[in-house]
């Protein structure tokens, strides 16, 4: 599987996202999620990707193509974020849907995801989750961040350290502890981890950073979280199992 | 959905459940997940759901009544805690298979499953979870927790502080913080708590209490919970975003 997120802050945009891609057990590979795309200096794309492999490079390199060969509609031609997520969404589908009738039955499926995210001088910063459909939200100061891809073991602490007022290397360490946990708890979630900070109206970017498994940066953040995570644990008020509720007899 | 785990350590085991139950969104309702068999005084048994509630509520009707009707296979009659198991999964699988063909297409799944736990004395305390096929696996001290439902938010707190030699009163307090994180982020999992804890050898309830929302004690732990995550997350290693991992230039 594959876990990737990104924020939409104040200051700018984080890109946190895992290397691991798998097709069976058998078959575990790295791979980076994380394409940008930066045009002309006047325009700052990031993709994240997660689903079928083949539909998300194609993806990739249908955009560089585009973007190289000048095409009618490329990156460097649309003049709104919206349109950049149509036009990836656009591309997925057409994609997914040469090999949707493929008869492998239902254990295949070439659908894909994307987190897009990025600004065009000028315009403001946006950050978009397309679906495999090839529709598109949007985050908002309220919700700032989105996920894709096996989301769930790290959400509750992005729902806890992440706001739009969060500054951009709080952010990104809280996207590094997120993938991180996940990794621990999902064999199908793996190093290296990706992270890449946007600062706003940069239109390129700020800082791409790669952690290795053995990073020294990771193995200190994995054990200083243990150890603050265990100290947390432990100055929780005790359950006094006296007091602490309602108790109940039960039959 | 539904959010229930379970540990079987080396003083007893803890018991928590969430008790939201919903049938669509319109559709939300509370119902009790914890089922509490205490037999005769020589033996005890916990049953925690998740799954289809008509299925779930027909399994525990179904087991009471054996029971009471002092029938050929009874919770009171049974060996051994495997043979439990069985009896709970053929239950479960013969409940399941009235509903299975119904015509009411995929968006219908009377399946269900459970996590058994239970001593009988002179024999040791045993953990299982029931699957809705009706096969069943048990805990040991290397992987001592169990969860059914809504599993994955509320795991990584689990895999970082419970293992074999936690103390139950700290086991049932990770329990309480994992439940209630993953009520934060997932709707459909919802309070009161529940917590049963069992003292190995017993055969009885050792405790057990609830926790509606706004009980004190959820109050307390939530508050001082994210007050120390947030701590701890500002004292993990700040992103020296210079020198952190291997810098990337990327087109």
């Amino acid at each position: 599987m594959t876990y990737c997120l990104a924020a939409s802050l104040r200051d700018g945009m984080i890109f946190v996202s895992d290397s691991r891609t798998n097709a069976g057990v058998d078959q575990l590979s790295t791979f980076s999620k994380m394409h940008t795309f930066c045009g002309d200096g006047q325009r700052f794309f990031t993709l994240l990707s997660s689903g079928n492999l083949a539909t998300t490079q194609a993806v990739v390199s249908q955009l560089t193509r585009d973007l190289r060969d000048n095409a009618k509609t490329s990156l460097n031609k649309l003049s709104s974020m919206a349109e950049v997520a149509e036009y990836v969404g656009d591309t997925s589908r057409d994609i997914q849907s040469k090999h949707k009738d493929s008869d492998k039955g239902s254990s295949f499926s070439p659908e894909a995801s994307f987190i897009l995210g990025g600004q065009i001088q000028g315009k403001p910063q946006r950050l978009y989750l397309v679906y495999p459909e090839g529709n598109f939200v949007h985050t908002t100061p309220r919700t700032p961040f989105l996920q894709i891809g096996e989301t769930k073991y790290g959400k509750p602490i992005l729902d806890r350290i992440i706001s739009y007022e969060t500054d951009l290397e709080t952010a990104a360490r809280c996207g590094i502890v997120s993938v991180d946990s996940t990794m621990r708890s999902n064999a199908t979630v793996g190093p290296p981890i990706e992270v890449l900070i946007y600062y706003s109206d940069a239109q390129c970017v700020g800082h791409r950073l790669l952690f290795e498994e053995d990073s020294p940066y990771l193995s200190n953040v994995r054990s200083a979280w243990q150890e603050s995570l265990n100290r947390a644990f432990d100055e929780l008020p005790k359950l006094n199992v006296e007091q602490a509720g309602i108790r109940l007899v039960d039959g």
